[in-house]
């Protein structure tokens, strides 16, 4: 029996800090048909309440440190502000969403990272995604919002990043659908020419893809994110789409397709 | 058929604000056999993150009012800080919750309070509980844990309170289940002499609760408790139990049971 599809749309901090841009994405998001899951990352909102409280965002080697007092605003703003404000804004759209860490439902678990050269505090890798009980509530009709939060079993509450939630939720989703992921960033898609915003690459596979590293065309920002597609892929994920918002409207066809 | 069990327990700041009495309760709802809810309050953590962020309390009357700011942090605090860190918690002790709003599955729907001497701002008064939602989510194994915030389904959460929030839905759920409030809060139960903590009133009916109100033994504190108690068993909950955290356990039996 081929497998039912199901959507997994990513969203960054572009769309959630702007609310014109957050109520048009949560139109379109309400609109795609069939089983789909929404992870939504946090922006800068975090940081700026952070700010206000006193706590100083450190960073190491240009990456911010996750200790314990920055962890609770980020389960402040991400699991509560930015969550609750999407599934009640959802819920207006009569989509029956219901938002979720990591914890809920043991959805996913991680492991915190552990300390080599640097310590980045609360951030936990990904070990294991729940995908049986995530199916429960997707088959109960319900439409899960994740928050980029997870926990390692024993009570903590751990940062993690939404591109990883999203891909690893999809990996495990792919036991049971045909998975779809929807990276939604500035972008129209990967660019054939940076300076040219219109010249998308349509599609992407193993193949080409050696052809654009060999041709120099990936950019050193896009190939983890690319790397980080083809893994998935590998591990039973679909395709996997990068784009603006648009891409999620059927009239346009102007982003990015990955599959193997 | 006779209807299955049902246990909501709600706590309050006293609990959720000190660490050793939440662990050890916590420990304690883990252990309740069959289906069971668990609704929190916040104490007094949202004041203090408020202050924090320069937001201050405005009170009417001794009644605090929900601001849109306030209603910022009550999302924060109790949506998202206390409501996810129960949840992991819970998980650790093997107990597959899943922490929800009034917005998440649609699961109560609440009216903004109109504003008559008193405008109480994002304040809900509860409307209606998707009892076969919240079911839904049971029957899968999974243990709600509420917070107090609701939504009006026109993508506004608001603030309600967590009594409420409790008794609506055992009211909501007593369509399915045979349910059972347990309100923990500070003292054994209902007592007979304010000044003996220890003169705990067990049992206590409509018939025996005239009588209380005649000797004037019911305080002005407790008569809108006992009051929203009856409500609810008129509505179809089947038992509502006063006393501390010691009531969830088998072997004390000094707390107050209220039927009709």
């Amino acid at each position: 029996m081929p497998k039912e599809k199901l959507s997994i749309i990513k969203i960054g901090g572009n769309i959630i800090e702007d609310e014109t841009s957050l109520n048009a994405f949560l139109k379109l998001f309400s609109q795609i048909e069939g089983k789909k899951i929404l992870v939504h990352g946090g922006g800068k909102r975090a940081t700026h309440v952070a700010t206000k409280l006193g706590i100083e965002s450190k960073m190491v080697h240009g990456r911010r440190i996750t200790d314990l007092k920055t962890l609770e605003v980020i389960t402040m703003v991400y699991g509560g502000l930015v969550n609750k404000n999407i599934v009640a804004k959802l819920q207006a759209l009569q989509t029956n969403a219901i938002g979720l860490s990591g914890a809920d439902i043991n959805s996913i678990k991680s492991e915190k990272r552990a300390s080599k050269e640097i310590d980045y505090g609360f951030v936990g890798d990904v070990k294991e995604v729940a995908y049986d009980s995530i199916d429960k509530l997707i088959n109960a009709g319900f439409i899960p919002v994740f928050c980029a939060i997870t926990h390692d079993g024993n009570g903590q509450l751990l940062n993690t990043n939404a591109d990883t939630i999203t891909s690893q939720v999809a990996i495990g989703m792919s036991k049971v659908y045909k998975t779809s992921i929807y990276y939604c960033f500035e972008l129209e898609g990967v660019l054939r020419d940076i300076n040219d915003k219109k010249s998308v690459i349509r599609r992407i596979n193993l193949n080409t893809y050696q052809e654009l590293l060999d041709a120099g065309i990936v950019t050193e920002g896009m190939l983890p994110k690319l790397e980080n597609c083809f893994n998935a892929l590998k591990k039973g994920v679909h395709e996997v789409n990068l784009g603006n918002t648009a891409m999620l409207t059927n009239e346009n066809k102007n982003f990015t397709t990955i599959t193997l």
